[in-house]
């Protein structure tokens, strides 16, 4: 019913129900076996099983000499050497001697504890130098077990080492590693093409001068640059002038070049060469054309049939129609294509990710449409409450051409459609569009007071306790 | 006098003075001009101002008809169009005319103002048919300037585009594309190579079945993804049996690959085949050898002079010798290598971001040192306290072989030296090493109400002043 409704020219969708209609409409790509190194930023796509345990043989955690537990504090002969790499395949550890061992070491069969290196000296006596036989003085007891890793201490056989829907960071790809697996299964990122529409628009790298009504194409790369960053493989269709059958050709070369998501901006307004929204009616099925937000009222979406290659079966290339404006196609990529893409990669939460965060100045209200302000939110041990929180500053004027408004923006402010204005200091929700690794840190006191100092985002960090702030 | 007393071995240095010795030691590295879309992720190293005005000329922000303000409504001859990429040298609207225009389209000489076309109805009259002239009734008034950019109201001429130290997203490739800017200036990413040592090592790729005493080389593969992750180029480097000649050799080829930062993991302990320090104490110098820290205490940091390609003179390379423990390798290679990374690359502020977030666990705390408990943040409407928060949960048993430790964890739990346990609910300091725009959700509730809630990680977001949580 909500598609059936959401197909009529007139009708203006909420942001939660053209996202609903995307997510519903986008599926998760087929899982690939790549080598484990591809597989960074993946989604796994199966649970995958210790098949071994780990470590695999009994291992010393210190350096030192491999003992028996029961020996206790003495002289004792060193019958040989445990180093990591070593088999000890015939080394034996009998009651009264002890084997020297390295860190990683195999503990030799016989051996229950491991004495470490600081709590040894070596014996020089007459006996060693007639026999050239070592000795070593162990100077402390030690426990059974002491400083051995058993086998399968750390992993067991047949243990979850990761699980379907895990995303393949460094820390994954060590563990793939260490059990042997070169290759793993995970789904296949998403493949999306992207077109800038419009006679006014010069490629930037062609475009010297402008002529009066022309502006540089600033979309296209702005885009490739955000379906990149979201470890997609990008597809550069160049620009489309405003007519059908330029548009055509792009979408079919988009089918050609296999992509999953085709992505255009421009062309989606009340022009008379306004020709995507019809074209994509033509060839395709669009699913919405209008959403109620500032910005990005017009952003239209769509799906193409396109045959599959490997088989005689369809399948659907999700295309988003964005605005022309700048601003507008970034906030609306951010919204809907995002969290497509997201879901075509096999991400079990697609959606962005929504924190609180406290306003820094007065913040007015739209009274027709809910605004996705744009902001840079840090962090801060007071965020003005007297508590550590976000605070979340504007970057100005939210015209939607004013490309400005997205720069350095880490967040989207949901300000609801209403009238009125929102304090200062009141406590809102932002949906995270950046890398807040990098989001900027501020010292209120302005400068670091010493090198000890070691985060300048926080005066409470240093000395013991007193970095916690109990609740 | 900090350096000097750390290089003596047997001083144990904080994490913070460690930290402060590496970030005086890396610098910088040189600026270079790259395409823009190369520069994604990279610091710009130089203040852009806008070449040209934005708009360029003055652009209808809707399509319609651009008029002259003051004929008000009424009947008017269309004289023309100015569709976006037209030129519009020979059309003047002259009061009592209007011409067609569209979004984007430049206002033609004369014309004020521009009247959106849901204002306007065209008009068949005996005049249109005979003379096929067309004719349009503007149904509502506008004011001078409406619906019009002017030139440079988006970006004035000179304006600062973005500044020295801002780091390239899809924005900012954006706003240089518009401005004309094929190429920009950032600052070179770090080139960084990779070694493991250790005789117990087996290439993960060629090692099928283990012998007893051998272990995969799980390191390499992880930290090589870290490096990639963080915008560097990797150089893998294999591995190194522990002989000290082999080692020189890999810092040959280190040097030779032209190298930045060379990192690598194990071969710091106190086996009798650790050659790593005493090889770096000779080949370069060593800065600090030991770390009052856990996971990662024997975690050594050195230079080596390099002769420059370019010039005659030298420059350094850093070196980060890790522990060979894949747990303390990836903590060691965030505390202390990633800052490092930024630096090189330019960030204004290179240290791990710190955020505040609440346990869920009691945490017990280590008598002896400081520890880094590897933890996985989510952000939570209800972090326990009643207010929006960070929840902080730990990965479980943290050993620092145990590399499950690592798994899905994005932060690093800051735990001071200490007895005791902290009690669950504790607002404690994480510092962020994975990426919070993929952070877990959960949703208290279970499951998602309905299709009109968009984020699962929120039941306070929908409906208008709902969502504004008033502080
Ligand atoms: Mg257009
Ligand atoms: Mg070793």
């Amino acid at each position: 019913a909500l598609h059936a409704l959401a197909r009529s020219p007139s009708v203006m969708l909420s942001v939660q129900d053209a996202l609903h209609i995307v997510l519903s409409t986008a599926h998760r790509l087929k899982s690939i076996s790549v080598p484990i190194h591809q597989a960074l930023g993946a989604i796994l796509s199966e649970d995958v099983s210790a098949p071994e345990p780990h470590p695999p043989y009994p291992a010393s955690i210190k350096d030192g000499y491999a003992v028996v537990a029961a020996d206790g504090p003495g002289e004792y002969i060193v019958i040989g050497e445990a180093r990591a790499g070593d088999d000890v395949a015939k080394l034996v550890v009998k009651p009264g001697t002890v084997s020297y061992i390295t860190t990683g070491g195999p503990v030799p069969n016989g051996a229950d504890a491991v004495v470490m290196i600081e709590n040894t000296s070596p014996v020089h006596d007459e006996f060693v130098e007639e026999t050239g036989i070592k000795k070593v003085a162990v100077l402390r007891g030690v426990v059974k077990g002491q400083d051995i890793r058993p086998v399968g201490s750390d992993i067991a056989q047949g243990d979850t080492l990761l699980r379907s829907g895990d995303k393949i960071g460094p820390a994954e790809i060590g563990l793939l590693a260490s059990m042997g697996f070169t290759h793993v299964k995970v789904f296949r990122r998403p493949r999306v093409a992207v077109l800038s529409t419009g006679d006014e628009l010069v490629d930037p790298v062609k475009g010297a001068t402008l002529g009066r009504g022309q502006i540089r194409d600033s979309n296209r790369a702005m885009l490739l640059a955000a379906v990149v960053q979201n470890g997609c493989d990008a597809v550069d269709l160049g620009i489309s002038r405003d007519e059908e059958d330029e548009l055509e050709k792009k979408i079919d070369e988009a089918v050609a070049s296999d992509v999953d998501i085709f992505i255009t901006s421009g062309g989606v307004s009340m022009g008379d060469k306004d020709y995507v929204k019809p074209h994509l009616e033509r060839r395709g099925k669009v699913y919405f054309g209008k959403v109620l937000m500032k910005p990005g009222k017009p952003v239209t979406f769509a799906t193409i049939d396109v045959p599959a290659k490997a088989s005689n079966s369809k399948r659907q290339m999700l295309v988003f129609a964005l605005p022309g404006n700048p601003v507008s196609s970034l906030v609306c990529f951010h919204l809907f294509a995002l969290p497509a893409i997201r879901q075509l990669a096999g991400w079990p939460d697609p959606y962005l990710r929504r924190v609180q965060a406290r306003t820094t100045l007065p913040m007015k209200l739209d009274p027709e449409r809910p605004e996705f302000h744009r902001v840079t939110v840090r962090w801060q041990v007071d965020d003005g409450s007297g508590r550590s929180g976000f605070v979340a500053e504007s970057t100005g004027h939210q015209t939607s051409s004013r490309l400005l408004s997205m720069r350095s923006a880490n967040a989207l402010l949901e300000l609801p459609l209403s009238d009125g204005v929102i304090p200062a200091g009141t406590l809102v929700p932002v949906l995270v569009i950046g890398d807040l690794s990098s989001m900027p840190v501020i010292n209120p006191n302005s400068s670091r007071p010493n090198h000890r100092h070691q985060h300048s985002n926080s005066n409470h960090s240093h000395g013991n306790q007193e970095k916690l702030h109990s609740s």
